[in-house]
């Protein structure tokens, strides 16, 4: 299904629906990079390299997709240094797709010192301290520099329980949706808009609406995982989900626990990323089908197993959970890299599961299964 | 051509000398674990891990032997859980070849309060400050706990100036070398004599013709590379050169600088080891045929090619040093890994072109021409 809104659709970027079970979708996103297969979860390389892992590691493993920061690599090494290097594809190493962030999210958790106005937000760089202004403008333009696949309109994160703050940066989340629109020149690019809207169902569903009425390439839901409840983030999902247009991949912007993944997809959810799986392994934690495991535990320490017998990740068919925690205990960076692989390849493999079971119309007990077998929910 | 020393050699093991050019010999060393054709280097994981590389990366650059530490594992995990694991090829998945060495080493260079005697070595664990004691009957028994292919006899490593230090040294590694062969139990693995004798020509030659008329399955070069020059440890290397059998692999201990790595085999090594690539690529220091670049260095921050243009390593063929500089300076783990597996490369593929050139009667021309090419000598 092409997009309905020719004026600011991209024809290198389509998006098909190929089944649906509920309200879960399995479908395929055509970049000039490949197709990604959704539902999918993108491993997060937030400094152009996914922590501790090459590119023919994440290759290995069936990633399709990476995500890397553009707050990030506007500080360092500098956007148009990328562009000089060949391009964010090139620079890293990964020739398939890639989606830059909208920098909106790192600038407001990340930076000192914010001003923010119409124009734009001024900070303090928390590398050094240096002075810097992103407008809507100026995002796009860094965005076209690196030249991911799939970028992010410049938005507004507003703490999840303020109703006024929300609205107003709804207001501005809106107006510079537009700019970026404007201002987006390159056509191998897809820009996607962003909802906003805190834990307020009418904001959520006035924010949808607007955001799908502006004919984005698809559409990303910000501003969650933030602190709200579990059950707040299913209720915002369920009100847009009925208002963004089916035709276009839906985004869940920084969530990323195997049971967010399942719920998310359970609500409309296509393409999810999330720092959770790598930042996890470099605190010696492994993500699990049902939970997680510490490895630093002592009690691992003689453990002859993988972490996770089903799993045919490389860490799970080649090492011992003893062996992993002598790593972790002997402060070797293989923990790490080794963790990294497992827990990237678990999300990854639930959402290869996902994809299945929709197609084969059996989603709903995946899921309902899924949910129930973890420790953690 | 087996050992005609029949007591002490292991039919499991035999080493062939392939091809000779001057001093320089090509052969190979068939072990349980599979054959090593040399001259070869032996990556080092210390703790049973090459740092910050798998083995599947290690596989892929053509390692066949790699070392680990027998002084590290005995107190970290320790060697009965290592056992109780499989071994040291299975806790650390890595199904070919591996040396331990024997512990003396580290036990004289990172260890505090010891206490020498006939008996063996007391010291204070550099880790918890525990006390240990290390005989050579123990050094044989953690070996054989963790079952390497190759074992070093326990030894005792004098600094390189003191003549009367490094004589009652090597009479205690001497008769060390003797209780080593006795206690020596498993016919799956090889041990291997060290000869020391600091900087003194006679020292040496008295240990290297001992040494060699016990019967190991092959013969260490030890206490070198640890502070004198490199015109004396080419001395030392020829004094024993002459004296040590044909008919066995020599290993030159902890020394593996690429000029090293030519000056070692001109004068009839087949065997290297050392922590260098690994140490100077989380340094940030990269390897190449003609010396070192500090991949830190700002001049660096825009180039598009790669570290070495006639490298074929995985790094080499996808990154540019502009990128490495990237990673450096944003201190992500990738540049550790990318630099150690360019690095380790560098050394392999060096050992493989010094066999192709014996094989081919060209290796003085090839170690000339190497040799005037470096910048660091």
């Amino acid at each position: 299904m092409q997009s309905d809104t020719p004026a600011n659709s991209i024809p290198s970027f389509s998006f098909q629906v190929q089944a649906q079970a509920g309200r879960a979708r399995a479908g395929v996103f055509h970049t000039p990079h490949g197709d990604i297969h959704t539902p999918v979860f993108a491993p997060v390389g937030t400094q152009a390299t996914v922590k501790a892992i090459t590119p023919a590691q994440l290759e290995e493993m069936g990633a399709s997709i990476v995500l890397s920061n553009t707050y990030h690599l506007y500080l360092r090494p500098g956007d148009e240094l990328v562009a000089e290097m060949g391009g964010l594809h090139k620079f890293m190493n990964w020739p398939h797709p890639i989606l830059t962030d909208s920098g909106g999210y790192q600038v407001f958790s990340l930076s000192d010192s914010r001003k923010l106005d119409e124009t734009g937000v001024t900070f303090k760089s928390h590398i050094d301290g240096s002075l810097h202004q992103i407008s809507p403008e100026k995002a796009i333009a860094i965005q076209e520099n690196l030249g991911a696949d799939i970028i992010m309109a410049f938005d507004e994160c507003a703490p999840p329980y303020e109703h006024d703050y929300n609205l107003r940066a709804l207001r501005r989340t809106h107006a510079w949706a537009e700019r970026c629109l404007q201002v987006k020149s390159r056509p191998d690019q897809a820009l996607f808009g962003i909802v906003q809207g805190g834990v307020f169902p009418e904001l959520r569903e006035e924010s949808a609406r607007f955001i799908a009425s502006l004919g984005f390439s698809g559409h990303a839901i910000g501003g969650l995982s933030v602190g709200e409840t579990k059950a707040e983030m299913h209720h915002m999902l369920e009100v847009v989900d009925f208002v963004l247009p089916e035709d276009k991949p839906r985004y869940l912007m920084g969530v990323g626990s195997p049971e967010d993944l399942v719920n998310g997809v359970l609500r409309g959810i296509d393409i999810f990323d999330c720092v959770l799986p790598t930042r996890l392994a470099r605190h010696n934690t492994a993500m699990t089908r049902t939970g997680r495991l510490n490895l630093m535990n002592a009690s691992f320490s003689r453990e002859a197993g993988p972490i996770d017998e089903t799993c045919n990740c490389y860490t799970c068919r080649h090492f011992a959970r003893g062996y992993l925690r002598h790593l972790i205990v002997a402060k070797e960076m293989l923990a790490a890299t080794l963790l990294s692989l497992h827990n990237l390849h678990t999300l990854l493999q639930l959402a290869r599961e996902m994809r299945q079971a929709i197609f084969e119309g059996r989603f709903d007990r995946f899921a309902a299964e899924f949910l129930a077998a973890r420790n953690d929910t």
